[in-house]
């Protein structure tokens, strides 16, 4: 889990009730249901136009997985995969079918299970590739959605307060109201503003972080099982993933096998 | 249909009603024809400026396919082409003459045709490769002039209360009509927000999206034409047409397959 | 003559100048001849800073050529390279000398003249295309000043608007005066957004259009007397240019042929 | 020297001096030492941090030769070069070291006499590409420093207004100083607006251009440097060299040398 | 030590200091505890959603890095490496072992080593590229960072104020309160724009053309190590690794070495 996504969303939060209170002010005064639908449902409606109902559908999976899924550690992966490089040379390609059963990451045992099905090395390439190409799209278009929550909700926003502040000066018949009546509108475009800096925009940048770590792993991946296929030294194979890690996790991984 | 499209589309509007009313104003504080014809009628004419006829004339046709197009399955056009390449290789390639008639999909229609009547395989893809670049060009000429109108709208929609601020103040003569003077004098940002947000800019998003769409089952009809043309064993045709599958839509048509 | 730039300008302005007159107001509030030479003069002047006279001179007849220039029909350019292909074909390349004289277009004539004189094929072809790229750095030259009023107009305006306010907040004896500074104050930002809106930008946007069409024709005609030159069969010259037309075009022309 | 820069900053200054002494305000009213020092030492302050001195010292340089270098003339340019291959074609690329020295141009000189010494075309042409690729990068790095103030100095204008305005509200007893207050408040976001359009962007957009016919010069030097030390014919050099020149240049260039 | 930086940035809030102080403000009414944690708090948790704390981890060290290390001389490594070079080819690449340990550049270093170990050149090349593209890929993250800071303060800044207005304008029962109120409203305001524009936006472009400068030298490294591992001749490699250098650079060293 990536706890410094759930610390800093909660603490976010956190502060600005916080900043309110010792403002003096009552959070009632900040709750104003209509502005909520406006931004919120708004938003929501807009998005609808703006996004195929497929690409919502794998939203809240594609950011629960920001915030929960565990990343392989690259170190682990190039371990993992060395030991393949040797089993298959030591044994024969076809001995990994067992090994390859017993991992978990589901790219390494669909590539192996090609591997040792014999199927052509060049279709295994396509096949894998193709498969880190759609992960890329998946996560260029739930990024693509954040990223339009993050422009919609403001501009939900700042309609919200214009129309608040048009109601407010067309009747402006009480002159002690305008206040109330300003505080009022205004809250829209602080939620806007909310929704799109305290949630929306963050998450958009965690996802194409954690896009590109996954695609890193992929790549390691793709280019192990086809070293692994055509029988590659364990020792090359190793040195070759290697180049993928930062030099003090190469470093560290020099030792431990040392 | 894209009913998502539809439903967003009337939801916001509902919305941004509901908010005025909620907030206790009549509906008609929020309608000033000259506003609305400033507005609109500034878009229009800067639109007319901004972008040639041609384009002009295909872009109901492109909203209107945006919205109201069934986009093909990428699975079941791949199950097209799979079945085109097994009669190909059982009957010979003129037997896809009356199979080909049958068939919804124009693109493919006109792909097989070139196959029976023997054209040169080389100018087959360079027809329907100029084919797809074309779909392209227009979808992005179409964008263009949506996310004009984004730009557009806001600007005038700025001008128009820039116009209503000058004569206000030009003329304070009475005091107590300032508050509906800025009323009025904010209408227009208030058109250009909504028709910026709450129709063009969402529309060209779609409109992006469904373009990639569109892309994706050419391609995959260039590559199966050609595939076919060539005499491809029928597998194999099913095995690459099937890697610019998302991989679930792949163990589905696998499963359907078996 | 593009009758929608001319038309939607003159509608534009119309539709400025009747907001104003329907909004009550004189036109006369609207004219401040101080306003005017801060932001058309300043855009003037920071112009001639950002880009080099040679290029200034250049943009009027680029600007009337985006308004007033026939674009050639891509369909009647390929029909015209086709019938050259023919005669070519038919009575010898030299035959061409006449035929191309009677040539509109000066990039046909040009490129066939240098055919006919046997100049080296890879020279034409370099000639032709050095003109093509003259033409596209042309077109950005004169677009990035376009551009550029359209950035640097709106920054004279905001600059007047601020010497404006200063001047009526330094000296702020008569209270009543007020709102007439301020009107005055926001001229030059109207000013700035009406120039750049309604004549600028949008004249930018159909500029890059009409370059890409230009861009076009101009690539057909280099394939075009490519072939002819090198004595390609008319049915294929025809065959190859039409992937250039978009796929309706091809079919008018096809039944047109027949 | 590039007179459009000079008239038109000259210009540029005297319009908005115009503009507030036409406005009856005394030009003493814009002129607050603080908010000079606010803007312009703030301005300093973060372009220190923002680049490296080394690039700041080239600064001025480069600022001095967009305004006063005088282009060379593309034309002559070709000119030269193709006297300079008659010559190494009649009479030997000896002969050439006398003829470049006489020659203005340090590049053409430069590779005159690396092609008389004999060095090895292909060092000839690598030493001369990374002259021009350092040519660029340091235009763009001065170019960024110019953006950078462009950027900045905004900023900093909008932070003492800021400042301003918080000084002004904290100590609010006297209600007829607000006026004053807010004047001179806002004349840090005046001095912002004028450092960055009237002086740095436009540089910034002419150093651009200036660069790239830079670029364009040295790139015929070098295309005509490489054709002298293989010893074209002078005719095939002048062509290939014309290429650059845009069609209406070329048509002078063969007139003038009928 | 960057002193540019250092003095930069000491002299930048010293400047703002000043212009609080000049203006008869005491510093305490621009301190408000709550304002700070908002705008400082607020910005952290931001980024703690929008970046991995793997990366978070690395900043400070890579900032420190921006402002104090000292970037090699290119002419003082090309130098070295040219002495390399001809040890190598007088002694034997083996001889290198002790001369390359005295070495401060860990980079040079870990290359000749690998080059007198008899390391296959493709996989020194290999390793030596990824260590770069590692470089490349860390300074990109940290700059992330840095702009996200530049963008999330000012956004928290803007929130802080709204929530500070609508707070204000919700109970207005003392208008003599209301400048107060806005006072300290427009105070998160000025610490956004301060943080991101007085330290995270120019680190981040500093870090940009340290990153550059970082990337050259060891561009050169890889070219020097590559070159003397194949025994080339040092004047040629003296000459190659020049063109990397600014021409005045590349002057003085042959001054130097004259």
């Amino acid at each position: 889990m990536d706890l410094a996504t759930v610390i800093g969303s909660v603490l976010a939060w956190i502060l600005m009730v916080a900043a309110i209170l010792v403002g003096g002010s009552s959070l009632l005064a900040f709750v104003d249901p209509p502005s909520v639908v406006v931004v919120i449902g708004g938003s929501i409606a807009v998005i609808m136009v703006a996004y195929p109902f497929a690409n919502l559908k794998t939203l809240p999976s594609v950011m629960m997985n920001t915030v929960f899924a565990k990343p392989s550690e690259p170190g682990v992966l190039i371990e993992t995969l060395v030991e393949f490089a040797e089993v298959a040379r030591r044994d024969g390609i076809l001995s990994l079918e067992n090994a390859a059963a017993d991992v978990d990451n589901e790219f390494i045992k669909r590539g192996v299970q090609m591997a040792v099905d014999g199927t052509d090395p060049e279709l295994i390439e396509t096949i894998m590739e193709a498969e880190l190409e759609n992960v890329i799209l998946r996560h260029q278009a739930a990024k693509g959605i954040l990223d339009g929550v993050g422009k919609y909700a403001p501009a939900m926003g700042m309609i919200g307060t214009l129309i608040g502040l048009v109601a407010m000066l067309a009747n402006m018949d009480d002159p002690s109201s305008i206040g109330a009546g300003m505080a009022v509108a205004l809250l829209t475009t602080l939620y806007g503003a909310l929704i799109a800096n305290l949630v929306f925009l963050p998450m958009a940048d965690k996802l194409a972080l954690r896009s590109s770590e996954e695609v890193l792993m992929k790549t390691i991946v793709i280019q192990g099982v086809m070293a692994i296929q055509s029988g590659d030294n364990p020792r090359i194979v190793e040195q070759k993933l290697q180049t993928f890690l930062p030099p003090n996790a190469r470093a560290a991984a020099d030792e431990e096998a040392a």
